[in-house]
């Protein structure tokens, strides 16, 4: 709440896989919260990481060129946003930077509980259910979580429209059923479906990554 | 996300207590998210309410004439924030529209979450507190609470500066003690002692009325 | 716990909606509690009032006749049930006596604790389910919860006996498949069909408002 | 919820040691529930039990002659209620018997909760807090906890006013400043200082042995 | 931690229900946690108790003769393991003695956290399943339990190696459907089905009266 | 539960930080768990890491190694304990290898259950507190917290026999009055003062290497 406006004014998302369409998808998706008079928003893709973070290994192997790139970019920035569900190396993160940084998992989920009295989470497998469970504990969002849906698609399958339809479509019916009201798309990849979906089931879709930067341009504007 | 802009593109902020230099610190103070090509942001008093919200009976009070303002400006706005920390008639005024309703006592903690471990509470007097715990079992947030406590100044008396700054300052230490790392004014008449508050306690302090209006462009761009 | 019987014992139950044929049969229905020598129960309807408290603006709109009722009626009265499952204006109500004030939906959930190791909710509509869950996420009451289940019948269509009946019963097994021990009645309405529910599923079922109007009855006495 | 009173009406208050000075206490203070027309309410002393339950040993030994009492007493009587915080044997006590068996612990908070926002229980020594604790965990009721609080009396000192009564309220204090609004006493043995402790503090205090008979009343009288 | 071994190592594993055959079971199970060097490893039949532990009264009814056995023989054992999934007498015995004392519901739990991210339950019956959450609530231990399953089989009918093996496997692949990844057998006489188990689900498969005497080998050693 | 008793026994103890002296007193500390016919229990210190893990960064930097030597030494090992407090790359590991794989937090706190009601944590500076009430919110454990306190000593401090003594004694006090049992020890370097800390306050001292390695010995052995 410093009454100073900073310098630079630029939002850094940096996707930690190294997936320069994910990347391009994320930034064509942040155009709308580009202002003339607003703070840059550009989107990195972070170089010599797995193609899709898929593992617990690949959360912990992304962290150090993460945070080397936070600390690198720390001069010329205002806040961070950490563009993979798995909020990989939040806390290594912020002690790299007094700066704010975002993940976009628990920005996601914050976000959606304004839009809904129980939110969902939509992921890939369902061996992603346990450890998406693990983190909401972490971050103490547990109370209000309708539950935590697999389509069936896997990170790389994401581009075969028909089934990556079929199976998200599938998997927000039955959070719907079980109470949600908003959904978290619990994968970046997921945005092109989101509209779709949020059509077809009525629910309210929330984009962790168009949340993420929203709470970051709150944080960037409050320091202003 | 569907993906056609709309006309109207108008946040409405309402000040449900009837102070009119409440509404105007709260307009001076989110005039860093108004851009030049976002969305118009006004702030309206709602008339014929009580000069501050200070007991659950003015919360009460004031939902027939929110829900009734809200309904009457559906038309011409994408998104209604309701300003006053105990989200007064937040489950009835969604009933009353379709565009996102956001409670500063909901998204000011929400927001929050993404710049500290745990969060703290600042509120005017000590009987705030049963009903602030309630609501945030209510809001199911209550898992990375560190505290809330009473700056031992009534709605009212906030504009005595040496005092307000004295007491919201005192209590802030206690959070911190408690192991807050970020703060949440409980009380938007709080809002010009934040920057204050920030400098000298290192607190992260969050004004909720600019959080909630940053989720409030975030559901608005979602829509664009 | 004051040793001098006050000179006035009366339980005011107060039926927030403008159902007459509500009110009566909540009064019929606590007749059982009517002691020759005990505190008198006097059941009354809230005038200009919905026919079904069935949305939340509903329940926000009754507290303001509610707690005038209650202000007018403090000298002659001991004790007030709100007999809305929703508990509307609770703490506005305790706000406006120093009586004791009793909803029944904390009470009747309260009571069923008492009489199985794990209660379910019988609510009308699917609906009611999330607001059901926030109300008891405020109450604190969740860890015994073992769910609520809607009838599938409107506030308004409780009337039709054999839909009703089939609606009820269906949702009280699947309450008992879920491992609900007691069951808790979520609408003055379905009070009618409660023995009946219980002789066909071994539930036990609760009537809340008779559980609050006892609740009443140890708070008199405890003054007496 | 039958609608066939049972012949007996019988309300069989069972105090677990075997001190028959406590059981005659507990008999006064249920004078005020006994109505002309309402459930006969019997004070008995176990007998062959110790003359305090103060460890978890106690609490165990007095199953064995309590169910058997529960078991020969089954016939003529409409709800049992078991007289000592801990509720020993309750879940025994249930298997024994298909008529309500209410233990005090659970019954006195569950009303409690009726009185105050948050509740608090004064316990006679601090070891008695974390047994205290587990219990209410097994409840599910500690949303609402304030703090337990010992006065540092044991149960056999109980008798000594001067500082039985200084102890009490000190501890009584110590929850009032935690937020506490009602409190729970947590020994029938503090039943004669309840009256005084809500003078002095303001605070409502609540007789449990008082609170389950009346919970009791409701049973026994849904099955009027 | 205390750096003198004890003269006696001795691990009395005491099964509370008086079937020789399961304490024979029990014996060769913890054959493999018998070190040369290491603690001797004793399992005894508590008399005169029912043949399984199927009732809440069953619990209670164990405890006297347990804690009887444990302070006759305090002085020539080092630590004590009560072999009953319900934890009968924990409380009590560690009142009874200051040597370690570990029920096998408790330690179970607490050492399938570390072989999987969710866990579940094998029960015996249906009613088993709400005593068992409310055993879950008091260890507090609830917060990463995937579900507990009911294998349709009484204690003394898991002799019938068809219907046991049968009901067992069915029950273990309902908690796996629900997420867990490790089972904890919830009753000695499964001990013998577990590797079956194991092999045909998957799930990791934890016998808690193996699991308690490695706790207690940790505590005896701690005081080595 | 695999009936054949496999070729290799070794539990490997890796502490990941490089400082060759906290492994020496792991591994003295770990003595009493060696018997001559159980597992070989090898102490190995991971190379090329911070001397202390003192940073979330520092978690995050230890991984990559850890899971490469438990790939490397997967074919000769039975159970891997990773020795540093955070449970660093502890899902990361599991992915590593199907072996069991034990972090000193989890197996810590689990152990600790077992010896007392409540528990607490000693930790280095108050700085490590938010971290780890968000480890134990992960875990699931955080029930029975009684809470952490620091000694207000840096990990590199420790040896400094004179301040570590009376740092670590006065956070022990502080947790017994906040009413632990049993108290988990934080850091590894702390583990030569614990017989002093339990000598003299009482508190059921726990070495969470020492509870890992016993757990790690659960596991082998019942695949024995």
């Amino acid at each position: 709440m410093l009454k100073v406006r900073a310098m630079v004014e630029r939002i850094l998302v940096i996707n930690p896989n190294s997936n320069r369409e994910v990347t391009a998808a994320i930034d064509r998706n942040l155009e709308s919260l580009r202002f003339a008079d607003g703070p840059e928003i550009c989107c990195w893709t972070l170089e010599d990481t797995p193609l899709g973070i898929e593992t617990a290994r690949h959360i912990d192997q992304v962290v150090e060129p993460l945070c080397d790139l936070i600390a690198r970019e720390d001069n010329h920035t205002s806040a961070f946003v950490i563009a993979c569900f798995g909020d990989p190396g939040l806390a290594s993160a912020r002690e790299a930077t007094s700066k704010p940084v975002i993940g976009i998992g628990e920005a996601g989920i914050a976000v959606a509980l304004n839009r809904g009295e129980r939110y969902g989470i939509l992921t890939n497998l369902p061996e992603d259910i346990n450890p998406g469970l693990r983190q909401i504990r972490a971050l103490g969002l547990g109370a209000r979580l309708a539950g935590i849906e697999a389509a069936g698609i896997a990170v790389v399958d994401l581009g075969d429209e028909t089934r990556a339809r079929a199976g998200l479509l599938s998997a927000a019916w039955r959070l719907k059923e079980k109470g949600a009201e908003a959904v978290v798309l619990g994968c970046a990849g997921m945005v092109p479906y989101g509209p779709d979906l949020e059509t077809q089931t009525g629910l309210k879709v929330i984009d962790p990554v168009h949340a993420a930067a929203g709470v970051a341009i709150v944080f960037v504007r409050a320091a202003a």
